[in-house]
């Protein structure tokens, strides 16, 4: 025991002002206390937009609002904030000391939404609520890969995630449904925030999901792969990864797509049939898949759009807008042979959505010409709580 | 671009302080410029161990000596310093902005070591050196899972990665390296602070090393995965994880490793020979390379001890402390059947290291039976910096 004591002294050392406390206790009542350790600090605030909202004076003397909550100082040195019982949910949050942001030392779980990362938490009250949803069970697990693929298309080695279901391991074809990222994100984003491996390990389960493949690529058509997964190195990442209009790549996504379906149905056991492949995506992804099922029409049966940002490939060139998706004229009318094929055409959004009036407006148009969709309209606005909430309805109505 | 302009700006908003400098700034001469933005704060250090020693207040009015340097403030609330040339390596460091530790808010890239997190950056001077070894080139690359399997040894379903090498996906049987983490560490170590999937995709391509597997599981035998990764939850990583003997597990690890070759044996195109075996690992994955090796002898040509902690099964009792891996005498005398069979038994440490008695004592026995070993000895302690370099150096020598 000697021996080991001394490395775990040298790792002691190491946490600097870490892990004297337990952050952040979350009570079976749903409550989060918050316990940061500071001696010398004058004002420590717990943020996060579950927490209720209160003004910050700003270093140019003005002043801003901000979700966040001050914490109190107690007995050595440390701060503490509990909440009110929170809703079963995934929730992100952060400390600013004496105005300087920072993550909780005491809790190693963050997350990266685009350039900032966040510490996470999860409220689970009961059994199947979406705490319990988002977190690990003692359920058979799925399998996840990093993979690189080639794309002749998009003339470039590109690397995707691939979730297996339990028991893929034992044989049989599983059917696949492709996954797309927003803008910002990458081929890590539905399994980070986005908790899709959980969801599916969960669902499936219960029973509420058929076992399928998960096949989230990296829809970022001038970068191979994530930040810090390509020769790229270790850049910065933008908005601007995803939506630079400047270079010109290849081809576009939906181009390109063709390459990762047969990637997937050439390494894996797939079921090669349309009515066994699904595609839907958030804000870009949205987008994408959009454009992908009407390059495609009739090879996707399931197509899902959540909160989705449509007409990616010509921002400024709105004419024809739903019927085509490039300004490519030949691809116009492809949506009528969509429609003619699809199985399920999912459309969701958020009351507060930026995108709303753009969705709204393909809504028109799909009434119109009389094609049918399911619509599931929540509140809140772009955010992945509500893309958590989408996935989790569209894998239950698939295959 | 309207639309998509509005996305930006939310994002910006959401990045509070950080992403309006680029920090940090590694030049090609091999200095690195650190940033950070604050209006308000007072005294700014970066700390790495790359620094200078210098002494900083304790809250208890104390001093202690650290390694950083201060930060000076400049134009618009923006704190730089600017580092001598560094050699090519991977470094990791923290800010402490007024007495509170932070990670750089324009710096993604942070790797958990234990219980903490810190950011890293990479100083490459030109191709094949260290630091372009643990980068991601222009090679092809690796693919790397995360895989559970069934241990009945162990009694529970258990979380291991897997690389496997460019080309695999094209066919072919691979021999397997098994490279286990240390006290503290999981699945997820060799990976990110070890750089394994990046070492071995440029060494691959070097023609340095063969194509191989590597396998590298979770070693900490009251767990079933990395914290998070699985049931227990959401729970502050430590020592006690890997080290708590208070806990009765079904087997010891070594006990366990057959159910993990057997996995491997059974779902991945291995050759399935002795000499395409490999096993190593680093300070308590050292012990357990020991333990795998005199417990299953001839079945791994090739062993490899970084900075081994031995006899790990039984701390409190040192007697037959070479010769046999648990208090069951049955397996004593197995390290001469050890040696009659591997074509390979490598022994690395640091002059530094906390282990290097024991090590030494190790060399001396081995030396008395007349067993042959290869033995590399380096600077520095107990650290990552080794025992990337100790992978680099081995896998060189395999298959």
């Amino acid at each position: 025991m000697l021996l080991w004591a001394a490395v775990a002294v040298q790792a002691q050392e190491a946490l600097w002002s870490g892990a004297e406390v337990a952050s952040p206790v979350v009570g079976k009542d749903g409550t989060v206390e918050f316990n940061y350790v500071s001696q010398g600090a004058e004002r420590v605030l717990v943020c996060g937009d579950f927490l209720p909202e209160i003004e910050v004076a700003l270093p140019d003397g003005g002043k801003q609002k901000i979700r966040a909550a001050e914490m109190k100082k107690g007995d050595k040195g440390v701060w503490s904030y509990k909440t009110e019982p929170l809703k079963p949910e995934l929730y992100s949050y952060t400390y600013m000391v004496d105005g300087e942001r920072l993550l909780d030392p005491a809790n190693i779980y963050v997350c990266r939404d685009v350039a900032s990362l966040t510490n996470i938490f999860i409220v689970s009250l009961a059994p199947g609520d979406k705490g319990s949803l988002y977190s690990d069970n003692a359920v058979p697990r799925g399998n996840v890969s990093k993979v690189w693929y080639d794309s002749p298309t998009m003339k470039m080695q590109r690397r995707m995630s691939i979730y297996t279901p339990p028991g893929y391991e034992e044989g049989g074809r599983y059917p696949v449904l492709y996954l797309l990222h927003g803008a910002g994100g990458d081929e890590e984003a539905w399994l980070t925030l986005g908790r899709a491996s959980r969801i599916l390990d969960n669902l499936i389960a219960a029973g509420k999901a058929v076992p399928m493949i998960v096949v989230m690529p990296n829809g970022n058509i001038t970068s191979k792969a994530a930040p810090g997964e390509w020769e790229a190195g270790m850049y910065a990442p933008s908005f601007d990864e995803s939506l630079n209009f400047k270079i010109k790549p290849a081809a576009t996504m939906d181009e390109g797509f063709k390459d990762i379906v047969a990637y997937v149905d050439g390494h894996y056991r797939t079921i090669k049939a349309d009515s066994a492949r699904a595609v839907c995506g958030l804000s870009m992804g949205g987008g994408h898949s959009f454009a992908i099922a009407n390059r495609y029409p009739g090879d996707f049966d399931y197509i899902g759009l959540f909160s989705a940002g449509l007409r990616l490939d010509v921002p400024n060139d709105f004419s024809g807008y739903y019927e085509c998706i490039s300004a490519n004229d030949s691809l116009k009318g492809r949506l009528a042979e969509v429609f003619d094929n699809v199985r399920l055409y999912w459309i969701g959004i958020g009351k507060d959505d930026f995108l709303y009036d753009q969705n709204a407006g393909l809504r028109r148009f799909l009434n119109d010409k009389g094609y049918r969709y399911e619509y599931v309209e929540t509140d809140g606005g772009h955010i992945w709580r509500n893309w958590r909430v989408y996935l989790t309805q569209f894998v239950q109505l698939l295959f």
